[in-house]
């Protein structure tokens, strides 16, 4: 299988609803914008060995290579319209393989209303990587800043926090779910929150409506918090015991506590940290739960700099790693 | 250097000419789309060991991995607007070389016309990796296409064919300069038109006059060629004494005949292949010479299927490898 036919039956039919991609048979793809607004960028890759486990099944992988891209999107207000891959592989995986991924993409885009638009193929040395550029739309002008906060925005997070970050625990060891007093199904649902993000598209609209600013947390919720108040020449306080936390999870930290440092700084959460003023947040919270992705007030911002963490013993936390850094210092 | 001073550092600077870039502050840039025009998408990688060297100079690596994709805009007849680069370091490199790799991107996107909008930053193990996504626009249903050429059009190639091709031959074995004949100003012109590729973008404007499809030559003119007339559901064929050669070329063909091969199926041109009808041609020709970008008529396009290429003895040429293929059957 030579590269152009890897691309006419891998990705050809990924890309058979946007007619600017022209089925994959030319160099580049148009995309007539929609009247009225501004699109919207992000790029983003994912690594073997990096982002994910080089034997994680290729549908998994393929679902958070768009997905991770699709938050970015949805934490700006956007409508995801389309995507470009670059996929570099190792060496050609089995045609069973590139089938599988195929599909996972294909689930991502049809649960995410993305399509794809282009892309390229490359072989080379190094960790199987897909990197992904997502273009969505926002009214003229109304992308949700991460710099636009004001003092007194109450911070909202989407759906539960550190659901990935300890599934990735229990994707790197399964042995720790039985000292986590966790069962089957418990466990599964943790990693399953790692390997298949799922982007807050449905609250995108809502984010447009009533925050002041917003990002997706992917980093850790430590650092990302930070950031966005630093944007927003603000200082954030969080409180730890209004994080939303699910089932699972509080069965683990009822066994290990300390896993709630994990929780607010492991990142791969793909929630959406919003910043909403006083006046709009029972609307926020509204029409979020009414879209099915429910948001939790969590903390606060206000005058100053840097971010403080109450822990539930009402004492402030430190942390020796606020969140990822692929440089750390 | 942590990963958000590296972005700061290093990149904020060259998107400061963007104002939808926020300066890098932001996990999205938004584009304010130019009224009646669609936008032309098109993402490539380079990475070290397979399009360029390690060693190469960090400048000519940025100018390279901005420049095979503003060649696919401009072979569209699309006006360069923004780029996303995410980048992937096997570690973090001194900062002399980020600065160096900054000054060439910078170079680049004067060059081009085209600003930095967005990226991603990644430290993982395999090649220093550049994947750059570029948008273009062009008036509303107007992109150049592959697959829209005509029986009877003219074939036409921008600039000159295979010196890259030649100057990587250079490159891999600087020895070779004495056999093919060539002086030091020769020789580095060659490999000068590997390291650093001139995308044609003052040839767009004409292409989306004249032009009944086109493409980038970045696989080898034979196989791109072939490409260009399958999309079209033509044959193509090309002249081999009507080739657009470069002095030092010329020179080492003199030497080493059978370079013509090289040139020919060698690939990493970045040259504009055009369909042109006959009425149309020296309408074309004139623009290109005027614009600076001179173009060169090559052959031509009818009825039927595949591509022939006669050689300069009047014979047909056959070629083991009509081009590059990351996926060689």
């Amino acid at each position: 299988m030579g590269e152009d036919e890897l691309i006419q039956t891998t990705f050809a039919p990924l890309a058979s609803g946007f007619a600017g991609a022209l089925g994959l048979t030319d160099d580049c793809a148009f995309l007539t914008p929609p009247a009225g607004e501004d699109l919207v960028l992000t790029t983003d890759a994912v690594a073997a060995g990096v982002h994910f486990f080089p034997e994680d099944a290729p549908a998994d992988i393929a679902w958070k290579a768009l997905a991770v891209n699709v938050s970015d999107l949805a934490a700006k207000g956007a409508r995801p319209i389309a995507y470009l891959l670059s996929i570099a592989f190792p060496e050609l995986p089995e045609r069973a393989w590139l089938a599988a991924f195929a599909r996972g993409l294909g689930e991502a885009q049809a649960a995410f209303g993305i399509a794809l638009a282009g892309g390229d193929t490359d072989r080379r040395p190094g960790p199987l990587t897909a990197t992904v550029t997502a273009i969505g739309s926002v009214p003229s002008g109304r992308m949700v800043r991460r710099g636009s906060a004001k003092a007194g925005d109450l911070l909202f997070l989407s759906g539960t926090l550190g659901d990935s970050a300890v599934g990735l625990l229990l994707r790197q060891d399964p042995e720790r779910r039985v000292s986590l007093g966790l069962d089957m199904r418990e466990a599964a649902m943790l990693v399953g929150r790692y390997l298949r993000p799922e982007p807050r598209v449905a609250l995108a609209p809502h984010l447009l409506a009533h925050a002041s600013a917003a990002m997706d947390v992917s980093d850790g919720l430590v650092k990302d918090c930070a950031r966005l108040a630093r944007a927003s020449g603000l200082a954030a306080s969080l409180d730890c015991v209004r994080l939303p936390l699910s089932q699972p999870l509080l069965s683990a930290l009822a066994r290990q506590p300390d896993l709630i440092a994990t929780a607010l700084t492991g990142g791969d959460d793909y929630e959406v940290l919003a910043a909403v003023s006083p006046g709009e947040a029972s609307a926020f919270q509204a029409a979020a739960q009414a879209c099915g992705v429910p948001v939790s007030e969590i903390g606060q911002l206000s005058a100053g700099t840097g971010i403080s963490v109450l822990g539930a013993d009402g004492q402030p936390m430190s942390f020796t790693r606020p969140g990822w850094d692929h440089f750390p210092h």
